[in-house]
């Protein structure tokens, strides 16, 4: 059995010290890698999530991957398009 | 006198075609790097711009490198103490 190395965290609407601390969790384990994923509006709360870990709870917590792109999101109710909506993806690691 | 090959552009709160078009208008020149800067909010909005960008005005522009950071913001009117805002530099590249 191979152990887990890595996780994904989606970033939604919560207040963001919920986030924080499912990241210190996440790496108070024996993940080394944690992905945070987030859309639209919560492209801020994923930065401002990023920097309140790094510079306030986990020492030597490196980014070391950024990237955006634009993901389809299913029609909202009533409407019959589907939308294009911008995402981030930011790596966190620790050393 | 040496030519100017990149330049920088400060993404607030106006509609992000506002911006798209900065982007065009630096491109058309001899520019070959252009760098996005957001603050809070704004973020989502420079993240909308790149996107909206690369994929529907200008072709071959890539995110050469993107960059997070926190920026002390002076107090607003009736504050004592400065602001911590999360802040992003986005790098693109005409190829």
């Amino acid at each position: 059995m191979t152990q887990k190395t890595d996780d994904e965290i989606f970033v939604g609407n919560k207040p963001p010290m919920s986030y924080v601390l499912a990241i210190i969790t996440a790496f108070s384990g024996d993940l080394k890698k944690v992905t945070l994923k987030a859309r639209g509006q919560a492209i801020t709360t994923a930065v401002d999530v990023t920097e309140i870990t790094r510079h306030r709870f986990i020492k030597g917590l490196k980014v070391t991957k950024i990237m955006i792109n634009t993901v389809e999101m299913p029609p909202r109710e009533g409407e019959t398009r589907s939308r294009m909506v911008s995402a981030i993806e930011i790596t966190l690691s620790k050393e």
